[in-house]
């Protein structure tokens, strides 16, 4: 992923994993989290516990930053434990408090439980009015929060933890992912429309949860399937066990995790993402073909839909751009005055690849513009011809209420110009982006959520402030 | 470039600028090393004088890191001045101090002054022990400090320290591209051979001089040409003049700064980087043609060769792995058992790029074996059929003297194994390495040291300990 | 206070201060905690809010350390409001966690609101036990979260936040100095037995609340008087209102404050525990005569019980340690062996001070025995003739359950060893312990509590698992 | 000492250390240079080496701090060796940079060297142009370099490091205690003035040179005797020898050491520190007698010389301030309006002690005057009737050259006030400097250097410009 500022962001990725009782569980959640870090890079944290120890406490580690900053071989190894939840979160709504980290680890009637929650509820404000006004207290800003309320006051009356889930989840509306982690249990769930994904994997005897299906593999555990869009799955020592109570036939999936969020060697529900993104590709070369000697893609996020339109337009695929990976978070930006003298922080244009020579160049959106415009213009004063912009995704026009991070309207040129402004505006020779009406085509008819193109909500959406 | 630690590693990579009044030197500089941060990233350092100001302190600052971790805003407003040199550092050594940091300040009979250094000499120690047995003392093991020494030494009896420089230059023998900071003047030299590489840029009325021409371009500066081999250059309010006793005609460019050490986006000695690599590639496929349905490149280093393999077969180029770029420096690694287990660090196969098909896969050097061999078995989890490694080098054989970090004897799998024996080991279908006389082609017939090839040296070396 | 791990421990001191809108409640708040560091070493933290702003936010900051490591110039800045509470810990359980770090901020049904608790409620568990069972969920182990949460639901059904804290407190029991910031109103709620002091003071138009009144002298306020023991005081705009329907005829303030939490400089109840200190020593000189040419302490904590007992013996007072304040938390503990070797950390004899003479040594507390022990040795190495030990408290016999540190039984050599043995076990030439029965004149007759030393609690100790 | 930033410094502590090859000399350094501490807190380092070990190679880590948080136990354990020498050092230049941290660690004609330097020459500049114009480059601005340069190019024509060192320091001026790390040989070096101190101890068969007596104490070492002014005194695995041809008759002991720069419990040249200020303090009160009731002195520094004052006055000594230890250096200072709000930092004071009383304050010295100020400020605040202050030391009035800190005139009230104004400035009733002729007698008639107060410099003083 770019670190672009103004890119869109993803809220969370979760993994969980419960393994024989010789292995710790935290060192798995901490090499799957570091495949899931391209879903969140603000703080991330990992709660495990021993399911054979007679207590049934949850260590928690929770901090700011990337997983290999906040976790060192001392603080795994005093995570001692067979079963545990991890998550890695990028803030949404601009708090980046080491308060909102998770998992929430938490104690209430029936002992201890920790929490991992992808995504964001849209009834938020209307639950946590409903829990203040009987006496709860907050600590957090999160969703997660809310939901572990909900909980602990259902599991008053319900025989088990699973129950108690499922009663919250029928009162929460909106997109989750969630991981649960109670003492002797590992629960999962996924809301009913399928809009955050959720798998299951196994590595020997161990079962993991994740968010996606890399995270799977970079552990050695084999893929088994996607959890069932409203499924409640427990894991216990007993092996795995499924509550379909909140199921349903309608499912919107996010289009977004395909063209942007998820990595590139994951398959959700079925669908490849590098296959989905070589097919947005095809078919954006088919929607706008041109003339070209060359098509590339900004690194790394437009490379694979870039081969996508190499392969149907029968123009070469290469490289355009050396990407220096030196560049870290603390790095000093340049000012203004020495961006125009052309300092040049990570990507820089490789002349020779590109004098004289028409270019397709491939991203996989455009949020303020200002990125590929000053590419566009590095390539232009590196000799390039012409240069045709490709966009994965069609134009952001509507707000997500699901966790996706869209920059507010002010932000979006598409919201306030037409695609020929834009493409003046950028100083491309021709853009084209990619038609709503192809996307169902690049996951293989899957259904989808792609309000944020079109308007058309899965689900009602209560009136929210924030 | 990758960070397997059982690479090939460059010692240095070395900046300077002489910029009007009005400028700050280190911010062009920071982004200048910043841009060469892969030629060293163990220690890096600034050092600026203000050629207007009556002192001629030269101010210096040095860590251990990368430059965006040694430097942030508050130590660059300190460094005020409008002339100064910086250096990023590799220790080919295994010494990895604080004290052997350059850029070296020093007070000498005329003041002070900057050096940065890349390179190694080759007569080191009988210089050193010339040096000490009239009286000098050492506080690094650099070869920066002997250089420091002898110009000292020779700036006694001579009128400027250009004749200084000359002198000392004169008496040095091995690799060399050495920037000098003197209070009012910023003086580049270049080894007789042109084993190092050393160019000299401009913007607007400043002058930089830099290991590579990228780091000109990424500050917004013009390429005007590289430092002649033996050439000294002097940059002083009034402009250039150089000074050319010490050139030859003998020129012994290194390939490995083609093959592996610089920047695609560089241009040496009238070479594009990127453009011997393709060639590089196109030599692979004439040398060792096959059939296959892909041709891919290891991430990053074996991309731009891998497209020239594809170019000249005809087979299309296309990604095969997702680059984890979060795994950074303090990343815990996974255990023996863990990585059976299949632990995956930074590169992950795409199942659905290589899945049921033949491929060819292009890198620029093997060492031990360990990181292509584990790579390959990943291919063919992922339903790989075949495949056919291609390395843009040959194999290492005989020891560097220039500053090159070749690992030991044992470490280097070439140095007791038949290519037949690499390739089963390795678990390839077939292994090609490029063949030392197709070199020469892909820099276009420039002069080169390919002495670790063909152990064949530009000079003689003399008996040397370390 | 000492820097001994075998020493008694306090857990916490609060601080808060109402203040006119154009003055800054984090600075203040600052330098109070501060002056109260000696209560609470562990973690500490700032709560503020604006009273002014239409949004009632608090803005809250807390950390591990000592309060100059935690807070920056930035940190402070960002805490921009003029109400605020802050506190510094010492966990009494162990569990060093910042998740327990206070000032606790919540969410609650009407709005946002911080809490800070110096003590410990005896009642802990049955109170937990039952919001529990109706549904709460806990995500610290303080007591401070189980009053939070009455508070909250205490709030539902009343009038006023103040109406709520008295339901609330009525239904604590144990010991407590509390502050309380709602985004309008500043609140103070002590115990009724008044075991935990908490004072109030005012500096112009600001009024401030304190666990002791150095922290008052220490930014300038005047001190006012103190909370009257089950007074719940309220600071608005308006100024200050009290409720004392919790306030009761019995009172039973803790004696170890003045023996040692509390700082020299503080006067408590109306009693200046310098004076105290001094009556102390006096009370020792009394109760056990002895010849000597010299009564000293052990710096600091026993210094001014020993100018007590010089002024009543007419043994001269004067130093015999030097107190090496370099010596901090990171300090490499010398090996046994070293220790042996007479590595000596913090304390130091003066031997021209005491060889030859006859000394009177005062502490203020004797836990293992091991740093006294230590003492006594190396003042006979440096030629003390005899060293007569003055221990200004009795010894500790039985548990605290209200919030002091007193080790587990185990460790106590009061427990298990006469006085005789002890002397003998810490080499002392005699050994005298504060009489139980002269502690309430150091007070000027002040109702104690001093259940540690002889058994006597104030109220019925419910059974209790932590 | 006191943290007042207008205080007098010292330059630096040394430490040696050649003992048996079982042990590790670090960690004796580590508690050595820990209870130097007082004489440097900007910088400390430790060199190491193995004398059985066949490389003669010196390890050394230097840092910026004290000496706690510059070592870890991981940094100990690294630095293997039984001799090594240690550094701890202010800057006196204002230059606080790591370079100039020490001991310098060197490579010269016959091997390594480490050097520790306490103390200040006065022909620094002479040398240094010396050496520059045959060729010598420095790197930091220390006079261990110069001093360093010296030896290496006497060991060119000498017979064994002793000579050379014996030939540098007949060249060099001023005052040093120097120890000396040669692989295999632990050297001492004293000015022939005797200015600076050092001392020789033993514990077992190893042998400690130090700076003050008070570290031989620290790691169970037994004073044997100090260095003769003039002495080179050489320990190896054969035991010592001396050589005294640079011992002169003149001496002139720096009195500084014992009015404020060595600790309490060290004796410097067969005097106590503890007692020579006690017999300051008993001359203050024969010289300025007056009538009181309590006699106190500024924690830590003016407590002894008060003890002293009192003994001789017959007015009790006793407390008057509490200091908060936990002040530590990256404290926020209050600004001058919270200043005159009373913010108090680190001295706090004790109101019932002083209430109603006349005091006699004593203190170490004056330099600026705002300190005490502001301590009578608070002593009369808090009731205090009278206040006489008494200086242990006489007015400060003309520079040091010997690496005594002093304040510049400007910074100092003496250089332009009479006593009487001085008096008034700070608010007191009355005020007493000690008188120069009164001195001798404090320290037994020992030849002092005192000539910051008299003129009487020991040597002639080259024009020097810093």
């Amino acid at each position: 992923m770019n670190c672009d500022h103004s890119r869109i962001k993803e809220a969370c990725g979760v993994f969980g994993i419960y393994t024989s009782s010789e292995e710790q569980a935290a060192n798995s959640i901490y090499y799957g989290l570091s495949s899931l870090q391209h879903r969140g890079q603000e703080s991330c944290g990992i709660a495990v516990c021993d399911t054979c120890g007679s207590e049934g406490n949850l260590n928690v580690h929770r901090g700011m930053g990337l997983v290999h900053e906040v976790f060192d071989d001392n603080i795994l190894h005093s995570l001692t434990g067979n079963l545990g939840v991890g998550h890695v979160r990028y803030s949404t709504t601009g708090e980046t408090s080491l308060q909102n980290a998770q998992p929430l680890v938490l104690n209430y009637v029936k002992g201890t439980l920790a929490l991992a929650h992808n995504g964001n509820l849209v009834n938020t404000e209307e639950l946590r009015a409903g829990l203040t006004r009987t006496g709860a207290i907050f600590q957090t800003t999160t969703d997660s929060e809310v939901i572990a309320h909900l909980i602990a006051r259902e599991r008053i009356h319900t025989h088990s933890v699973e129950e108690a889930i499922l009663r919250a989840a029928s009162k929460i509306k909106g997109a989750y992912g969630l991981i649960i982690a109670s003492p002797r249990k590992l629960i999962g769930v996924r809301d009913p429309l399928g809009l955050k994904p959720l798998c299951l994997g196994k590595r020997g005897s161990a079962y993991v949860l994740s968010s996606e299906s890399c995270a799977l593999t970079a552990i050695g555990a084999t893929f088994i399937r996607d959890i069932r869009p409203g499924e409640i799955i427990t894991i216990t020592r007993q092996g795995i066990s499924s509550n379909l109570e909140l199921c349903q036939k309608k499912h919107a999936h996010c289009i977004f995790e395909y063209i942007y969020f998820a990595r590139l060697d994951s398959t959700l529900d079925g669908v490849s993402v590098y296959e989905a993104r070589l097919r947005g590709g095809a078919a954006l070369a088919k929607a706008y073909p041109t003339e070209a000697d060359l098509v590339t893609g900004v690194p790394d996020s437009g490379l694979a839909a870039a081969q996508g339109y190499a392969e149907a337009s029968g123009i070469p695929f290469g490289l355009a751009f050396y990407k220096n990976s030196y560049v870290g978070r603390t790095f000093i930006k340049p000012t203004q005055k020495e961006r125009e003298n052309s300092v040049r922080l990570k990507l820089h244009v490789l002349e020779h690849a590109v004098k004289g020579k028409n270019i397709v160049l491939v991203d996989d959106s455009i949020v303020r513009g200002t990125t590929i415009a000053g590419l566009i213009r590095h390539l232009k004063q590196a000799g390039a011809l012409k240069v045709h912009v490709r966009i994965s995704s069609p134009p952001f026009l509507y707000p997500c209420y699901f966790g996706t991070d869209i920059p507010s309207n002010q932000q979006l040129l598409a919201s306030s110009h037409s695609v020929d402004d834009i493409c003046r505006i950028i100083g491309a020779d021709s853009l084209g982006y990619m038609k709503v009406e192809d996307l169902p085509d690049t996951v293989n008819g899957l259904p989808l959520c792609k309000a944020c193109f079109d308007n058309h909500y899965p689900m009602d959406i209560p009136n929210q402030n924030s």
